[in-house]
């Protein structure tokens, strides 16, 4: 999975049939040197704003039920915590918290 | 899904049979700095300069009826509004405008 | 699919039994900063020169009738012409020229 | 495979439901320019700071299971040696050593 | 397929058990830019040094029997020689050397 942030919507009106009814979000990529922009359907309620797991590739697919969607990235996920070595050694009040750690 | 834009047209008389009859398109990577340009089969009646939602490998494959299309890109929406935190708060009349604004 | 110039051959005499017979071609990239070098079985008859589409993944290995080559890139069409919007407007006898155009 | 190092956790309350149990870990790439950091479900008992093998796409889903967890990328290894031509001759007692070499 | 060295081999004795029995070896792409460090498993007997076919995703999970070790990268071939135009033309006694031209 990557970790992207989600910054916006897409409107399609036109658009293959089996892609009606998803909610299709526009993601950003947190981390890496490219910060990457990609459309991902939405698998659990993000909202703008939230860091969240995406999954690419058949992958994608598979997390609708209807398991022929012409999609092929997926929010499957909320981020509520990372925590990694470098937030813990040397930042302690940002954006990154060690986990049940409230700022 | 990746945004781009179409940007033109591919002619093959020497090709995989199977790919006889679809309409392949130049499409071009909107976001990231690669900017890449791509070949996709269109799904959905694309024109030039359109903005498009781009899937790729086997979700691009299962796109069209017949299912083994030698095609591992394949445009499945066109983009009507695109709308980003950022858009909203420093773009007010760009070419990426908020959804229903008329400009 | 990518759009490739084939600039090569390569011989194997050790290599997996299934890809015995392919006929395998080194391809580079000709659009994109990274213009990557990479090879990819003919499925269609290209020479060193011409410029093809290629396709990869699942996709590339259902290109042959066998079904399961150890291949991910084939060539699957030879490119004839390739018109987009900045050959029109700015380039009128170049290298990649409008169709029907004979220069 | 790609050569990780894990450097860290992911918490997500709100996911796919399939992803419940699976131990989600920050991962970086340790070879590349670019060093891109992933989550990877962990598949293996790996632990922070420890090198590992990873995985993606349709490779990574099968290596759990159930078959159908959502997940595009996964620890299978823990890498206790990696012995390398460049390591052999110019590094005799750096982090990368050879194998059964203790220091 | 990329085109790689071979330049080492990887222990890992905690892995998931179907990668059992397989030669894991550091493999880096010889093109591009990138030049990145992959770890594939060997099909083909390769040595170090030696410039070998690389072929990734759920092809390379193929390449094995068994049909589902949790690989993603698999040598699949042992390059002789690899020729290309520019080779032809400017590079006669180099490493890469035309077919059946022995220097």
């Amino acid at each position: 999975m990557i970790i992207c942030r989600v910054i916006g919507h897409v409107w399609a009106t036109k658009k293959e049939e089996r892609l009606e009814g998803l909610k299709l979000m526009v993601v950003q990529e947190e981390c890496g040197p490219g910060k990457k922009t990609y459309v991902a359907a939405d698998a659990v309620g993000a909202g703008i704003g939230e860091r969240v797991l995406v999954v690419s590739g058949s992958t994608a697919r598979g997390v609708f039920k209807q398991g022929d969607v012409p999609a092929d990235m997926a929010i499957v996920g909320i981020i509520d915590d990372l925590e990694t070595e470098k937030n813990r050694q040397a930042d302690s009040g940002g954006e990154v918290r060690p986990h049940g750690h409230s700022g």
